[in-house]
């Protein structure tokens, strides 16, 4: 297998609503992407787009206004896992030697048609996720004694990581941050799950290039940051299959395993994680999921006791949740940190670090490790 | 780079309009895929799920329907393309290592949303895939003097090989044979293109099992079929993308130039090929750009001739479109080819053969060469 590296990334400004077109969207990291590596448009050999959007042929028309002519060009939908499916795709594609560069890019509107699970009959009339993050946070709360100020001192921590990062959603212009009292105080949606316990959809963007060793090296990239470890699970698509334990979500454990295996390495390696937090509730499981902390004891984290930190661009919950471009959006924050490039927000020292994204009640995950 | 045989395949009864969900129809082939190889649905790596519906987390729902819990599972779109985009993605998965086995799957209602353009200003008002084609064949019998019971013959000559389909949408009970005079007395759509000039949208899916090579001497499949070259290109999104001179579509060309290059072949070692017509003109272009006619000859071809039978399951025209399942099927007939079990249809003695999948006006094209 060849090498694969993470070479140059660019996040929009993540709002509730923009008046851009999908498409537009999706070109400004774009066009950011390709001014900032040292890879002309027609060495570009794929085009990958992440999005729930009903919209068609979406990676042609993004391929078409950047001028790039790719070999391989598609959409790829996973709902929230979208944007890790299709930048394990773009490993596939370079390390297979089909392709030496593909450039993935993920965007939606904060109408995406990916909110609501119809679908899932096994969810009665319940199809907004925010009910089935109420059964997880229930379900720990009663076995581990997590309480919902633990829950909510995650909406207040990731909301203040989120003040050093200007693409954030939550960013405020005079860095006005959350406090404990107003999660407890916003209004209960599911209890326990308040409105701060939630993430917001919203339109953004999220692009990154990936590289084969050889092709990093020729264009002489300064600080590629590389893909070591590669974890994926589904266990269905309905909420009846995610967990029988609603403490845990075995999709998690089964794509962290996968990816500490590939990367020779184990939670204490990492350094930095962008956790898959659009509920409070999950980023507990996730931490404990991961092997961060042992089981019930996510509640009770802290990054500074722990020497790996979580979610420093402010997670989901601080960024805002473009379904499709999530993912994106954790790789990138992960190549600007292991490549020394997240200004403020920079983790002293970062070797190894991690991206947790999941879908639909946990019914599938990625897990990705990269090293500088 | 790892070999990948295709092992198993299945494709649906095509119809006007079946009774069935969108997943419900995807699961038809993948039953009988699953059934007849020597895998358990433990052993499915990936589920990769082709369509233009709109529905989310297909491939997910798909999976769980069959009890499949893969590590990876999404859905890919690329229009009419998205069938070998599909494919394609899957051989990079497993030519990487990241997987060893990978059931794709296409699945379209005939209500599709990929049957209408709206995104592409090019067009102006003409959004229907029928005013491209009728271009491409103006400009085709003004270059070159085809004519129009030319392009009738290629339906003609598809529609007869339908019959030997028991999948196709224009099988008929009785054996009747669509006649020239038929093809060239149908209703003027945009002249010169007629009815009987165009597929048909429909009901329809395909599925095939992709293994790696220790996969399938482990699972002793019997006679597998070799993923032997590939080529993409994509020129655009819009009509004035696709080809400066209407006569050609370079999409195609470039393709099968990667393909044949990858392969180490050319077209006088291909014994049978599915070409994209979803319009008969497209198969005229087709016979060109690919090179086994010189150009402008492609109205003049008769597969008795060449050395090579061209799409013997009755094609597009023969089989019906059910868009993102296309590729699929074409990809199954070439299985079936080369692993002798075509039945009624099959070409004695081939050993190499092609697939060729197009998408809106020839903006992108797959060329993909398999062996026994």
């Amino acid at each position: 297998m060849r090498n694969v590296a993470v070479c140059s990334y660019a996040t929009s400004k993540f709002t509730k609503r923009s008046n851009l077109s999908i498409f537009d969207l999706a070109c400004q990291p774009c066009i950011k992407v390709i001014r900032e590596s040292n890879i002309s448009k027609t060495e570009i050999d794929a085009v990958l787009f992440s999005s729930c959007s009903a919209e068609q042929y979406g990676s042609n028309i993004i391929s078409e206004m950047l001028g790039i002519s790719p070999k391989i060009s598609h959409r790829i939908e996973s709902l929230c896992n979208s944007g890790t499916n299709s930048i394990v795709s773009a490993y596939a594609y370079i390390s297979s030697g089909l392709c030496d560069s593909v450039l993935v890019v993920g965007a939606e509107k904060a109408n995406s048609p990916g909110s609501v699970l119809s679908w899932d009959v096994s969810r009665g009339s319940f199809t907004l996720p925010v009910f089935w993050a109420a059964l997880f946070a229930k379900a720990h709360m009663r076995k581990y004694g997590t309480t919902e100020e633990q829950m909510a001192s995650i909406t207040v921590r990731n909301r203040s990581n989120a003040q050093k990062n200007p693409n954030a959603l939550f960013k405020s212009t005079d860095n006005e941050v959350i406090t404990l009292n107003d999660v407890m105080q916003s209004r209960r949606i599911a209890d326990p799950i308040k409105l701060l316990d939630c993430s917001c959809a919203c339109d953004g963007s999220s692009a990154v290039l990936l590289l084969s060793e050889d092709k990093a090296k020729e264009a002489e990239i300064e600080s590629p940051v590389w893909m070591k470890g590669i974890g994926q699970q589904i266990t269905g698509a309905s909420f009846n299959q995610a967990s029988s334990d609603l403490t845990t979500i075995n999709a998690s454990k089964i794509a962290a395993r996968g990816a500490y295996a590939m990367s020779n390495t184990s939670p204490r390696h990492i350094d930095v994680a962008e956790l898959h937090d659009s509920f409070t509730i999950l980023q507990v499981l996730a931490l404990e999921d991961l092997g961060f902390v042992r089981e019930g004891m996510g509640g009770m984290f802290f990054d500074q006791d722990q020497g790996v930190v979580i979610n420093p661009r402010g997670g989901i919950l601080g960024c805002g949740h473009p379904v499709g471009t999530t993912g994106l959006a954790q790789l990138a924050e992960i190549a600007a940190q292991l490549s020394g490039k997240a200004g403020q927000r920079q983790v002293q020292g970062c070797k190894t670090a991690l991206v947790h994204n999941l879908a639909a009640a946990g019914t599938s995950a990625t897990v990705m490790i990269l090293s500088s």
